[in-house]
């Protein structure tokens, strides 16, 4: 396996044959209700309760679909919401994928000033140091091998997680054009010299990848790219042609296959397609409502997913 | 005590009569030996002994200047490094804090979509819903005053925030002019009509806020504007003048308070400054290096920079 994180990324997707990233980003209410009982069935604090059931619903997503899934994506909001229970079963999510071949992105979309952004880079691709002299330890803490950022303070904010993650054979996605309804507010606004601010941004991550692009031509400064906006993304993809694409906004928030289109390069690369509640929760849409095929569900929305990106080439 | 967001920040700098914010970001390499020694005594991980040892001196530092101070901001980054454990560690000095009185800032440059800003707000400023039916349990998780957001999505990914804080007296401060080098690598941009960018963000944060202020007359919707562009500050301080101005910058990363002066109104009010390794490893720098002394030695720091931002006016 390479130890770059563009090559490796690439690797992953032909080996599978798709471009397919999985969102584990697990709402309560939508887990089944056979899983929190179990969780709860032992004396424990309700957040550990909840860290508990979360986990769980994962892993049955994770050994449901792996075989068939290059990319897996958790969205740690949806873990930050029962605390420190909660991001521990974020940890053990990440450790668990990896475990099984997947490749993870830890969707934290984190920024900050240089120094802070160094102990962000540490916590969630490299390795921190507890402790020193004779009690000293180093460990990975959140062990991702990417995580998604936001470049709104520029490039010393970023270049801490890329010289991390070139360490660890880790990689980034940067925020350029966001999938959410707002997202112009900022990102469409014209610059002096003509371009939008979105534009703008994906000439800056295309630069600061230059100098970590791997064997198979791609950079480990990949860029998020929204499935809502197709134009956009055709004019991201043709200034980008390094730079892979994470694609949210498949499925739930309304993107389908041909929207995700642009965002390829014509080898069929470049880019990995996220699904989260369209494939997580896929059994509350069956004809006759399972809970506990919650996983196979979600396995057969990955194949329908797989079919249907499979049809744009 | 009032239950909006800025109208409670005013009232605890002026009852403290100062605009301080204590930066809580423990550096584990800069944390007294004897705290470090007695965290790993007892028989546990790593992690939690690492977490134990900068919860104590953290709380250390509270007793030591909450009186002098209005406002504490811990930045996540420095707590994520150790995982689950420094996130429980995180948790506990925002609630320490706020049992001393404090008003919180969880520095932790937030931002998604709105469905997951959603979740973020829950868990950072609101209430989450644990389980449901019998066994709902509706509890806090890092309980802030406020919180830091960037927004690059735009008004979406903002909204949540200020819905959630609206019903909880709480706020938040979104990124416009940020302290670090790069800053300008987007932010100073100049768009179409002449604003640069971050002229434009600040547009766009004052009139978010306008729906959320109240009888101080400052909104819940405050900036982040660093100490080190004193230009751009005040340009900003004239085109936001309800906005509340979240300060990073004074002190090690080079601004002084001939600096911050641009970010007040003429009334002495509207923004909190925010130091941070000057405070709470000002023992480091003391004559005579005395580690037992550490939360004394920040103290004296406090009282010294009161005087310093009182000079200005």
């Amino acid at each position: 396996m390479s130890d770059h994180f563009a090559d490796r990324l690439i690797e992953a997707v032909k080996k599978k044959g798709n471009a397919i990233c999985v969102g584990l980003d697990p709402r309560l209410s939508q887990i089944p209700t056979y899983l929190k009982k179990q969780a709860l069935i032992e004396e424990k604090s309700p957040t550990k309760a909840a860290a508990d059931a979360i986990l769980e619903f994962n892993k049955g997503i994770i050994d449901a679909t792996h075989d068939i899934v290059p990319v897996m994506k958790p969205q740690i909001a949806f873990y930050e919401i029962f605390g420190s229970d909660g991001v521990w079963a974020y940890q053990e999510t990440l450790k668990y994928a990896k475990s099984k071949g997947v490749v993870t992105i830890a969707d934290a979309k984190r920024n900050d000033i240089g120094s802070t952004a160094a102990a962000y880079a540490t916590a969630f691709l490299g390795e921190s140091e507890i402790f020193e002299g004779e009690d000293e330890v180093v460990m990975p803490m959140f062990d991702a091998d990417s995580i998604t950022v936001n470049a709104y303070l520029g490039w010393d904010g970023i270049k801490p997680f890329m010289e991390e993650g070139a360490k660890y054979g880790k990689g980034i996605f940067s925020l350029v054009k966001t999938s959410n309804p707002s997202s112009g507010d900022l990102q469409d606004i014209e610059l002096k010299d003509g371009l939008p601010v979105y534009e703008f941004m994906g000439h800056l991550v295309d630069s600061w990848g230059s100098d970590y692009i791997g064997k198979s031509g791609y950079s480990s400064c990949g860029a998020v790219v929204g499935a809502t906006y197709p134009k956009q993304a055709k004019v991201l993809r043709r200034i980008m042609p390094n730079t892979i694409f994470l694609v949210p906004g498949y499925g739930a928030q309304g993107g389908g296959a041909e929207d995700v289109k642009p965002c390829f390069n014509s080898d069929g690369l470049g880019a990995v397609v996220n699904s989260s509640r369209g494939i997580t929760f896929a059994y509350e849409k069956m004809d006759e409502f399972d809970e506990k095929s919650y996983a196979e569900a979600a396995r057969k929305a990955c194949l329908i997913m797989r079919d249907d990106l499979a049809s744009i080439f």
